[in-house]
C-alpha cells in the first residue's frame, strides 16, 4: 500500500516551524510496518493544495494530510477535500456541541468563528479528536484514501496512534493490533547493539516483531514493534524476543517504555525513602537539572553543587585545600562525596569531577571523568576517559554518573566497560 | 520566480532524520527576499526522483535538490540527473584531484568508490563544496534549474549561503548582497515586538529591509534582513532600521548578532576580572548550565548551589532556620545572595528562587519568581509571577534571573515589567 504524507501551512513551507510533524508519522508508520512513499509541503494556498491532493490521489493508495484544520480564514483542508471530493461541506451537529461544551466547561463562550471547524465534507467520516478543537475526518478523492489531521503536534499524535495507523492497517490487510515495545541503554553503541541483537527477530513465533533503534547520544533506544491478530498473540510473540533483549543488553538497560535514566534513580530513592546531592563541575548543573524538574524529586533532591573549581568545590562541601591539592582524582571523588553526604545528609552522595583536555575544542578532546559515590555501604568511584569533543564529553559524563549511580542502587556493577570510553 | 525544495533520502522519508535541511534552507531564502512554492520529500528510489524531476521542473523556475551526492550505490542524484537532462555522466578531473588531495593531506588513500563523486551531468555548472566530498552542481531540467546540494547539514548550510543564494538572487533579477542583523530581546512578545516595531522598515531609504520574528521561548529573535546592490548600500539602508530597533526595544534587548544572554554576563565579568556565584531551586541547575560549559567561564564562574529545598539551600549558605523560616520571599532571595557571596568570595551572587503553585501542570499552572543579587554595591530584588505550566516557569525563571544580573551589571533597572509576567 502506498502512503503520503502531505505537510500544509505557511509557517511549515517557509521554514520558520521544523517538519517534525511528518517524521513522526513516518516514524510510527515504519514502527507498525506501513511503508511510506512521498511527502509533500504546501503552504496555505488554494491553487497548490487542490494541485497537491490530486497529484497524491493519483500516485497513493492512502493520503495523511496534516494542518489546515483550524478556525482562521487561511485553514483550507476541509473546504478544498470538499471541493476535490465534488461534495458540500455540511455541518458536523455533534462536533459544533462538542466544541461549545469545550468552550462552557472552560468559562468561555465559543468565538463565532470556530464554527468552521464543524464543516465536514459530506459523506466524510469523523475522526475524534478527544484533546482539541480540530477534528479528523476522511474521505475517497479520486480513489485515494484521504486523513485529515490537525496540526498541533499532540493532537496529531494521539490521533494517529489511536485513530489513523488502525485504519490505515485494516486498509493494507495487516494484521491489526501493534506494540511498541522500548528498551533504554546507556554504554553499548548503536552497531554494537546491532550486532549482539543479531537474529532475535527470529525468535518469535511465525516472525512479526521488528527490530530497530533510535540513537539519543549517549543514550540508545532499542524498539520492538510487533503485530498481531490479537493482544494475547502479542504477548506470545513479544515474550521470548524481549526477554532476549533484557539477556543481552543486561545490566545497561537503564529503563523501559517511558521510564527514564534519571526517573528510575529517583523512583528508586523514593520507594526506599532515601535522599541524594550532588556535586558536578563541567556538567555544570546538567546532573542536577535531570533530576530538580522532576515531579516528585523534590523530598529525594536535597542539594547540588555546581562549580569549574576543585578549589571552589572543596570549599563548598567543607573540605580544605589539601584535598583540592591531590588533583582531579578518583580519591579526590571519593573525599568530596563522603563530605557531601555528610554535610547534607543526604542518604547518597554523587560527585562527577572532570578534567578536561586543553587546547582548542575537536574531535580529539577529550576529558577523564572521575565519578564518585558515598553511600551507607561505604564509598567507590569508577574512572574513565571520553573523546568527542567539549559538548560529547559533557553530555557523556553527565549519563555516565547518573548511571553509576543507577547502577548502585540497584547492586549492580558500576565499572563496566562502556563503549563510548578510551582506555 | 517559483522556487522548490526537494529533499530526497530514506532517513528523511521514514522519518528517521528530522528534515531542518527543508526549513533551514526555506528560511534563508525567505531572509533573502525569495519565496518557497513548494516541498517534495522522496526516499533513494529511482522512480520517485524521476517523478519528483519532472513534477518540479514543471511547476517551479528553480529546485533545489537536497542529498544523494554521496559515494555509495543508494545515492542517486547525479544519474537521474542526467537522465532527467538527457545528457551523459563526465568525470570532472579538477574535483576528482580536489578530493584526492582532500584524503592525502588527512594521510588517508581515497575509497574507489569517492570517485563517483566527481561524476557530473555533462554540460552542469560545478558548484564548490570547501568542506566535503559532494560537490554541488546546476543544471537545466525541462526548462528550469536544478541546484544540486550535499545532505550533510553544515556543508548543505554553507553552500546555500555562498553560492546558492547568490544565484537565485541574479536569476530573480534581486538586488546581490545581502545581510542578516538579529537582535535577542527578553521579556518582549513576539505580537507585541511586531506593534512596537511597526513601520520601521520605510526607516531604510527605498526601501530593501525586510522584519521578521523568531520566537524561542523566552526570548525573542528580531531579524532585519537586507538586500542592496554593494555592502556600502547595505550600511546606508541598515544604519537608520538598526538604530530604531534599538531604541524601541531598548533595555529589553540582550545581545546581537551570534552572542547570546549568558555570553553578555560572562563577557562583562571577564572584562572587568570579577566572579559569579548561583543558587536556584526548580529551575534545577538550569542557570548554572547556562554559564558553565562555555568555553571562558572557568575564571568568572565560582560556584553554583541547587536545591529545592528552602531549608538545604540555607543550610549549603551557611544559613540558618531563622531565614528558611521567613519563607520564599524578596528578602529571603535577597539574605541568600548576600550569604552566598560571602562564602563562595564571589564578587557577584545570583539566587533565582521559586514557589511553585499546588496541584497537576496544566496550562494556568504558576510559581512566583524571587530573584536576588548581591554584588559590592549592595544587594537587590526582582519578583515576578509566571504562568504557562511547569517547563514554560522554569523556562521563564531560568532567563529572568540571567537578564536581572545582565541588567545589574550593565547598570539598567532589573525590575522593568515583561511581558511573560502576570501581576
Amino acid at each position: 500500500m502506498r502512503i503520503e504524507i502531505l505537510c500544509t501551512g505557511d509557517e511549515i513551507l517557509t521554514g520558520k516551524t521544523i517538519n517534525t510533524n511528518h517524521s513522526h508519522m513516518a516514524r510510527r508508520f515504519g514502527e507498525v510496518g506501513l511503508t511510506m512513499h512521498w511527502g509533500t509541503i504546501v503552504g496555505d494556498d488554494r491553487p497548490s493544495l487542490v494541485e497537491a491532493f490530486k497529484l497524491a490521489a493519483k500516485r497513493a493508495d492512502a493520503v495523511i494530510v496534516n494542518g489546515g484544520l483550524g478556525p482562521t480564514i487561511d485553514d483550507l483542508s476541509q473546504e478544498v477535500a470538499a471541493e476535490a471530493a465534488g461534495v458540500d461541506l455540511v455541518l458536523d451537529e455533534n462536533w459544533l456541541a462538542r466544541m461549545e461544551d469545550f468552550y462552557t466547561r472552560r468559562g468561555r463562550v465559543m468565538p463565532p468563528n470556530n464554527r468552521k471547524q464543524a464543516m465536514l465534507p459530506e459523506g466524510a467520516e469523523f475522526i475524534n479528536n478527544p484533546i482539541g478543537t480540530a477534528c479528523g475526518f476522511a474521505i475517497d478523492i479520486d480513489g485515494a484514501r484521504f486523513f485529515f489531521t490537525p496540526g498541533v503536534p499532540r493532537e496529531m499524535r494521539r490521533m494517529i496512534d489511536e485513530q489513523v495507523i488502525p485504519r490505515l492497517l485494516e486498509m493494507s490487510g495487516l494484521k491489526v493490533v501493534t506494540r511498541l515495545k522500548r528498551f533504554h541503554s546507556f554504554g553499548i553503541g548503536e552497531s554494537r547493539a546491532d550486532q549482539m541483537l543479531q537474529g532475535i527477530e527470529d525468535l518469535a513465533p511465525n516472525g512479526g516483531v521488528k527490530l530497530g533503534f533510535q540513537a539519543h547520544y549517549p543514550q540508545l533506544e532499542t524498539k520492538l514493534a510487533a503485530q498481531a491478530a490479537s493482544e494475547a498473540e502479542l504477548d506470545a510473540l513479544l515474550a521470548p524476543v524481549e526477554a532476549a533483549v533484557r539477556e543481552k543488553l543486561g545490566t545497561f538497560i537503564i529503563s523501559e517504555d517511558a521510564q527514564s535514566l534519571e526517573g528510575a534513580v529517583i523512583d528508586a530513592l523514593v520507594e526506599r525513602g532515601e535522599t541524594l546531592a550532588t556535586a558536578e563541575m563541567f556538567t555544570g548543573g546538567a546532573i542536577a537539572a535531570r533530576f530538580v524538574p522532576k515531579d516528585g524529586a523534590e523530598d529525594p533532591f536535597l542539594r547540588g553543587v555546581v562549580s569549574r573549581d576543585l578549589g571552589q568545590m572543596c570549599h563548598a562541601v567543607g573540605l580544605d585545600e589539601t584535598v583540592a591539592a591531590q588533583g582531579l582524582t578518583a580519591e579526590t571523588a571519593m573525599a568530596i562525596a563522603s563530605a557531601l553526604r555528610d554535610q547534607s545528609g543526604a542518604g547518597h552522595a554523587l560527585v562527577v569531577l572532570i578534567e578536561l583536555d586543553d587546547g582548542a575544542d575537536k574531535i580529539e578532546f577529550g576529558g577523564t571523568i572521575n565519578v564518585g559515590i558515598a553511600d551507607s555501604g561505604g564509598v567507590i568511584a569508577r574512572t574513565a576517559r571520553m573523546l568527542g569533543g567539549r559538548d560529547w564529553v559533557r553530555l557523556g559524563a553527565t549519563d555516565l554518573g547518573i548511571d553509576c549511580l543507577r547502577r548502585r542502587l540497584q547492586g549492580l556493577p558500576v565499572d563496566e566497560r562502556i563503549d563510548f570510553e578510551k582506555r
